[in-house]
């Protein structure tokens, strides 16, 4: 065998060792025994052992060494840019380190959460504190130019920096601040407490909505999408997610009785993020180039089937009859009434609750403030008052409990940091990817409202998920629409959507 | 750390990932979508040359070289004893050999299921004969003392031997054939093709059953032999099996909506498996002491469960009510005549179907026809000639169907030679058991009527699964109950339950 294809043997079990280690989560999230969490956190850290020991072999370096560049075909050099990088990022993390960070974020989660539980930040801090400790010193080992918020951020979102992101950022954050003001002056929803009151216009569902028709109704919409039950299953957790690859990709949702939007929408929007994977190029399968791009372009598919057709005008046309057929009346009495309905406007205090003209000021907020965090121009004692004044002049709105403020996402006691701007990327690629395809296909939005997703989903295959990894993230996304992303798609596809909603 | 806490982490963190394992299978066979099948295969690959190679690491015959026998208290001895075993045969298999076996017998599975599709023997006899030649290989590198056999039995069923084995086999085939004649001479049922005719008199269940009562009824069954559903679930596979070990034992069972006794009876006897999973000694765990003792002691606390205490007269009482309840009228009127239904004897060419007087003598075919193959004195090529006259010997039919003969069983395809005996040998030890149980429990048979298995269960907890493999698996039983377990205790328990069934 080459190097190259003792390099691609090796690369192929790890994959399959990774993917065993993805199963282990979605199993102890989705269906494990109580019982059985003391077990798994000794399986799951075994092969996570064995894992990082394949990854830093030396003998990687040595295959790496050997291989002639020259010889190799796109794909092949796109794999071996993949495996370098990672076994480069891999072997610069001591052992010591690595080991110290899985186990206090193994414990954090536990803290994280009854701190939250019990709203007390205090009890949080000691833990936080560590974790950014613990988080610099692994960005000081991966960061070769000193930067260290763009070590992190490569990890999640490779062939971008963080001026990048943050100079997208601020633009969007004017025009999101400006839309909402606008919306909310033309009459629109300031809510309560975690977005729960009502203005009073807005069209809103009342009822019960029994959970195995919510279930049924939601299979019914992800195979909508094209969504391969024969690769897949559906099955209910706290926090729904997507997990698996290829010819076993696995959704999760979870129910609400009161509000059926929670079930629909969060499967659609795993459904977007299995679309992707259960679309990869056949041709590439076990091969680092034919995985996912990036966590950006994976939200970019999952935003796009939630929102740009999930929450459209013309899809109501699909939703809306079927959610007759499961629920009898629920108190919107139109297709209209329930695009006004899924696309209410309210300033919560919850990311995963918010609209789309909200969702992105969720995420910068917690973009910069972990950028000073990892940077080390805001300390963890300050972070709670942080929080709080970028919230109240973005939102308009006091945060007075922190369960709905610094403490409500589990990403910090994770160690994700670099996470969190991935979403807004995603919305910002998922706006340009739509506007393609809409001037790819004439009759998209017929297809829509004919519940016929086929030449959509096919866009997208051909355009995202066969590239796969081959490229770099903003590479396929500029493929996909002839240009380089930027904030200006999602800005205009808002202010359509909602002057025209709000009549601004 | 000493060498014997050196050799204990490694122990622990290769049976953390041999736990993955079992989970990828059961994972596999219950729940996973069809399009998974490929990559599992490769995750099993990858993470079976994992544990391989832990077994066989050099640094583990250093660490068992190092450690200072005396020092040990008896569990740690044990501990020591169980890995040198384990580090022995693994190490004495050519990885070559090893990696052909999976290989070959990957493949087997679905040749060998498509020939039984299609009562084609001669399409699986070149596989068999690959695999019978593997084995025989296999079993010279394993052997110290040129038993090839005995070397696979000990596999499963460790510190006996095949001329003890076959020594009780053949004083229980004896009792068995006359019983079996004297209960048909009586009037008993010679039962149809795969025992589906009936001889008229034994009460037989009518109707439909439904499969969520079915479901219903096996966890209620499962829980009143104190199945802790906590640590553990039940799903539904084509071929019941159970799956983990202490905080996460999974059952499997199967649903016939014209037979509820192949769901209830094959729920209960996992039960008993899961049992004693779920209660092997919590301060032993980790440790290869702390598993179970052996295949065969495995299958006492299965078959225990399900004959001795569910087909028992007494638990009539139990079952009785609950069938009632779950299916209304079902077509036997009374406990007397559900006990009856249940102990039906029939002469039917399915082992996994057969009654109590007949399972042993399906199992004792199988140990004297892979004894022979494996030792050189029967051919592949003969193997279906032999099977069917033993069959006509034993069971007073002939075998027209191989589906129903020689290709019922998965075993040999697996490579799983050496696996059969285990069954009878269970089958053994729980009559010896239940007889140690019932001197110890004088209340025991009013305690079954009332459904109250408490302090049944409790003594399986000391007598056998808190020992756990700390001692060899005929010296578990032989501490339970004072002798060296022997056939006559089954053949005492069969000749009265069935003398008083069917009037002998």
């Amino acid at each position: 065998m080459s190097a190259y294809e003792t390099l691609m043997a090796h690369a192929r079990e790890t994959e399959a060792l990774g993917q065993i280690s993805g199963l282990l989560s979605w199993d102890q999230e989705a269906i494990m025994p109580p019982k059985g969490a003391e077990a798994r956190s000794e399986q799951a850290g075994a092969l996570s052992a064995v894992l990082h020991q394949r990854r830093t072999d030396p003998r990687v370096g040595e295959w790496l060494e050997a291989i002639d560049a020259g010889s190799l075909a796109p794909a092949q050099a796109a794999n071996v840019r993949l495996i370098r990088r990672d076994h480069d990022r891999a072997t610069r993390i001591p052992v010591a380190l690595a080991s110290e960070i899985a186990r206090v974020t193994a414990r954090a989660h536990g803290t994280w959460a009854d701190a939250r539980e019990s709203r007390d930040v205090a009890a949080f801090l000691p833990t936080l504190d560590r974790i950014v400790t613990l988080m610099r010193e692994k960005a000081d080992c991966l960061a070769t130019d000193g930067a260290r918020y763009d070590a992190l951020l490569a990890g999640f979102e490779p062939g971008t920096d963080s001026a990048t992101v943050a100079a997208t950022f601020q633009r969007l954050r004017t025009g999101l601040v400006t839309l909402r003001a606008r919306i909310f002056e033309a009459g629109g929803e300031a809510g309560g407490e975690a977005g729960g009151e009502t203005g009073g216009e807005v069209p809103r569902v009342s009822g019960t909505f029994a959970r195995g028709a919510q279930l049924a109704l939601a299979q019914s919409l992800a195979q909508t999408f094209h969504y391969d039950m024969n690769a897949g299953r559906i099955d209910l957790v706290v926090h729904p997610f997507c997990s698996g690859t290829r010819g076993d990709v696995r959704i999760t949702t979870r129910v609400d009785e009161a509000d059926p939007f929670n079930c629909l929408y969060s499967t659609i929007h795993e459904t977007g993020h299995a679309l992707y994977e259960q679309g990869l190029a056949p041709e590439l399968a076990w091969q680092p180039a034919g995985q996912h791009a990036s966590m950006g372009v994976h939200e970019s598919q999952s935003r796009l089937c939630e929102n740009q057709i999930g929450r459209s005008r013309a899809f109501m046309d699909v939703l809306f009859p079927r959610m007759r057929d499961a629920f009898g009346s629920f108190g919107v009495e139109t297709p209209e009434d329930l695009y006004r309905a899924v696309n209410r406007v309210e300033s919560g205090f919850i990311r995963t609750e918010a609209d789309e003209v909200h969702y992105n000021l969720h995420i910068m907020l917690r973009f910069d403030l972990e950028r000073a965090l990892i940077a080390g121009d805001l300390e963890v004692g300050d972070l709670e008052a942080a929080w709080n004044d970028r919230f109240e002049a973005d939102f308009g709105r006091a945060v007075t409990d922190p369960a709905l403020g610094v403490l409500q996402d589990v990403h910090w006691s994770a160690g994700l940091f670099g996470y969190f701007p991935t979403y807004a990327l995603g919305n910002v690629y998922a706006a340009e990817l739509f506007a393609a395809m809409q001037s790819a296909l004439p009759g998209l939005d017929d297809a829509i409202r004919a519940g016929d997703l086929a030449d959509a989903v096919s866009w997208l295959r051909g355009a995202v998920h066969h590239p796969a990894a081959t490229r770099e993230p903003t590479d396929v996304i500029a493929d996909a629409t002839g240009h380089a992303p930027s904030e200006a798609a999602l800005l205009g596809y808002l202010e359509a959507k909602f002057s025209d909603l709000y009549g601004l």
